[in-house]
């Protein structure tokens, strides 16, 4: 659920539009066709915190903000995010997401697969409407790049021996892809110049490395009823993610993990051994160092976009500095 | 795969262009990706006769006839379907597919969804060269109503007492739909009027129409061979189709559907019945008048858009014949 507190502070100048998206999406539930309608509802109220169409509208307040034309590319940005969940559930077969049931728990595969689908479309239909199609365009290659992503993630799964950098590749594509696009889309629909849109993909797209690094971190460090998940259910999943990365490449042999991957008996004593040695090592410590890195990179790029004192980059400036701060 | 006999026939003035089609398609495989580029070949070489961008390729041969913005339509118009064909796998967990293992069968549920996503994102960014926004939401529009329609289907399997309507509500979403838009994408991008787009919007659509129910026809009298997968599959799978909808209109208590649908010993028993009835009865004539009718209505919206001895309006019109001829 939309937290106002939060959206309140951190989203500034475009805090009262982010709520006009909220309220296009809810207008495109098929009215005729309730079985639909109700799913969408149960998916969409699952969202978050609507950070990716707060980016994309402070990203159009840097040029001309014209609403008939941001919002639609906002709601299109939330609603891709939102589609690629509900098909990420099917692949993951997930049961829970942010402590509610998922879609495909609840409905079938095949709804699932369709409801995603759907999505996807009313996506395109809504980016459409920007009237601009080089952002169509950015719009589907953003959606190859996430495809890639989750397929590389879904084809590395317990695959031991992976480096970091096929680690920032996958994450590009599953996360900081689509906050590059909502970043760069906005100043796209916003008039901006071509240097000035690809300094904010830039920040778009190091802000979203950091959020996914940080959602790593947070798989090892919350617990279950912040997290709404099990914690440590990304290597469950066989997922390589940073931190278990750098206990692999301190001590590639030794480490708990690989006797996880490896499987047989004493396999959960395993799992619970590396997620012990994570949390009491300074791994952490060093993946938010990375993550951290990335928002600094992130915050450097906003530089040449505007002055800091301008209210859409001191917004920009927060949102990145609560990506990395977050608890959930 | 293509059949060179059919295309050359058929396609008569666009007959060299729907190679180029193929050739696009075939160049979008990512080459530093080969497992997504092998589960590609495998998808599109699967692929039928490609009347879908064939017919959007006549439709421009009515206008401006530009090859650069066509193509992309074309290939777009081929990608849609076959990525639902992808999707439509996971979801009926299809083994084969025109006597092909399915992709689902080959590589895992995970895959199968993103590597559709993956046309669908192409799609989107083909559909995008066209230039025109108005084609992109058209294009949105009909995966909407695609996506719908599957859903539909989804929903009403083993569902005894549909009627007519509904079925053919669902083949629209399901078929007619991409055939519409190819035929009324083809002449929006060549810059026919809006009249002459609407008259080739219902010449696509009453043809698709007019396919499906051709489809729906061969499961129950082709053999295995022919079709690539065992007759009788759709009611199998719990979708009533016209025959079988025009069964229990005759006798609507004692037709051995409502007991195979009820389940139970002797299920196997009352499909096998269920065929024979519909094969020895006047059903599959009667069935194929209305798939006639469709065809018809179509042929006489394209009367609005040219002459019959245009070489395009003529080979449209072989299309339509074709449709309703073919035994698969």
């Amino acid at each position: 659920m939309t937290s106002p507190s939060v959206s309140s502070e951190l989203y500034g100048p475009v805090r009262d539009d982010v709520g006009k998206v909220d309220d296009l999406i809810t207008a495109l539930r098929p009215k005729d066709f309730p079985f639909l309608s109700n799913i969408l509802d149960h998916v969409l109220e699952a969202g978050g915190k609507r950070v990716r169409p707060a980016v994309a509208l402070l990203a159009g307040k840097l040029g001309a903000y014209d609403l008939e034309l941001l919002i639609p590319l906002a709601a299109s940005i939330e609603l891709v995010h939102s589609a690629s969940l509900v098909h990420d559930d099917v692949i993951d077969a997930a049961a829970t997401r942010r402590g509610r049931a998922t879609a495909n728990a609840l409905f079938n595969n095949a709804a699932t697969v369709m409801v995603g689908d759907y999505m996807f479309a009313n996506a395109a239909d809504l980016v459409a409407r920007t009237g601009n199609v080089e952002v169509v365009r950015l719009f589907a290659r953003t959606l190859m790049e996430m495809t890639t992503g989750e397929l590389q993630q879904d084809m590395s799964a317990y695959e031991y021996g992976q480096d970091t950098r096929k680690y920032f590749n996958r994450i590009y594509g599953k996360t900081a892809s689509l906050f590059a696009a909502a970043a760069q889309g906005g100043g796209m629909v916003a008039g901006l110049q071509d240097e000035q849109c690809q300094a904010l993909r830039s920040y778009g797209e190091n802000v979203g490395m950091a959020f996914q690094i940080m959602d790593d971190i947070l798989d090892f460090t919350a617990d279950a009823t912040e997290l709404g998940k099990p914690a440590g259910s990304d290597l469950m999943n066989g997922t390589l993610t940073l931190p278990a990365l750098l206990l692999i490449e301190r001590d590639p042999e030794g480490n708990p993990v690989k006797r996880f991957f490896a499987g047989g008996k004493g396999k959960a004593e395993n799992l619970r051994r590396a997620l012990k040695q994570i949390r009491e090592s300074d791994i952490l410590d060093e993946s938010f160092r990375v993550a951290h890195d990335f928002r600094d990179k992130g915050l450097a790029a906003l530089a040449n976009v505007g002055t800091a004192d301008d209210p859409a980059i001191e917004s920009l400036t927060d949102v990145a500095y609560w990506v990395t701060q977050r608890r959930n």
